[in-house]
């Protein structure tokens, strides 16, 4: 694919109903792009890649760096080949902040997706992680129930995420979703909060193709409903 | 692309918030597929592609076959290389009934795009073309009200479409969505009714994969609210 360009594997509304057992190799998905995230098999962590090196967050606060060429799968992903076309430094107060900086960085742009990275000092990053169903078809409003927090303060580190358009909600998930990685490598997770007071480097860029794949032979994801509750994904990837 | 890969420009919300100024072009649209559908600027008549010919049926019941590198653009249209993965002979009573019929053909695809055919000698085949805009920006359901109905009886034709799943109303039209046009590529339009006495020949095809491409450099859709209204989309389009 060429650069900015989203490359999705299924769906929010799927994780939604629960539908996590198969899903797409890490193999086949890192061929999309370097910048991305998604989840595992089971909802089990969050994944993050930055500049083509992908990593699994585990709600026990510890983190694997993957094998390109390994076994993990992924019920839902997205990822892009990052080329940033705008730049800037910025003080990010709030992630609500953040989301009218890169708003003013890229304007008229709200009904397109973005794809977004920030990099610096941080003085807060509260995130979550998954610690993954606990029986089958477990939907992701009661797998939210057993997330891990935690708050990372003073850290360097990457985000990584992209912004949907609202009338994408439950095809993807609507508004900024951003994971996070330390400049070290060993801890992250899906961002709820953050917090800078000195600048970020902001980086952005539009996108306007996007690629939907689909599960093939997945029975789980042909019997699902997929009718979601747009709350419910506000509450679990907001 | 390859083949029975769906490819969308802009969104189905757009026309409803009646984004029909700009659009993409005829030969960009056609390198994406030979079976088709969509509509042009000022949602002037609806558009067929059928084995890669595209037509332009117009509410004063005439039908031009359009230059593959001419000016025609689209606001919105849908195309795929169709290669037919099932084939049936069979009596189609009525347009639910075709639904029933494909989704026999097609078991567990309730959750995917499917593009479909039928050709054969049609008992009666109920259209309607839209006649335009008759002022900027005027949403797809005040256009529809100026539309123009057709019933072509014991007529030989082909109807050419797609089954969109219902989580994709308003990015595109869940349900089935079929132009048709006749043999002698003399009348056509959006199919609202139909109905078979003998066999007619049903070929379908599961799709797992749509890329959809976003308008750029359009302030109409970057504007646009798109927010929808799915009984108005079902109105229309249904």
């Amino acid at each position: 694919m060429a650069s900015n360009e989203l490359y999705q594997y299924s769906l929010a509304l799927g994780l939604m109903d629960g539908v996590a057992d198969k899903g797409l190799s890490i193999s086949e998905y890192l061929k999309h792009g370097d910048h991305g995230l998604g989840t595992f098999r089971f909802m089990n962590g969050e994944m993050i890649v930055v500049d083509g090196e992908a990593y699994q967050m585990l709600a026990d606060g510890s983190i694997r760096k993957l094998d390109p060429d390994g076994d993990a799968i992924h019920p839902f992903a997205q990822i892009t080949r990052f080329k940033p076309e705008i730049s800037a430094r910025a003080v990010v107060p709030s992630k609500e902040e953040l989301n009218d900086i890169v708003s003013g960085l890229v304007p008229g742009a709200k009904n397109h997706h973005l794809a977004m990275r920030l990099d610096g000092l941080f003085k807060s990053v509260t995130v979550r992680t998954a610690a993954g169903q606990t029986e089958p078809r477990q939907p992701l409003i009661e797998v939210g129930k057993n997330q891990v927090a935690f708050i990372f303060e003073n850290v360097r580190g990457t985000l990584i995420g992209f912004r949907q358009p609202h009338y994408m909600q439950g095809i993807g998930v609507a508004g900024d979703h951003l994971h996070f990685i330390t400049e070290d490598r060993e801890r992250g997770g899906h961002v709820l909060a953050l917090e800078s007071d000195g600048d970020l480097e902001v980086k952005a860029a539009q996108m306007f193709k996007m690629t939907l794949e689909l599960p093939k032979g997945d029975e789980e994801f042909n019997e699902a409903k997929l009718l979601g509750n747009h709350k419910d994904l506000e509450t679990v990837e907001g």
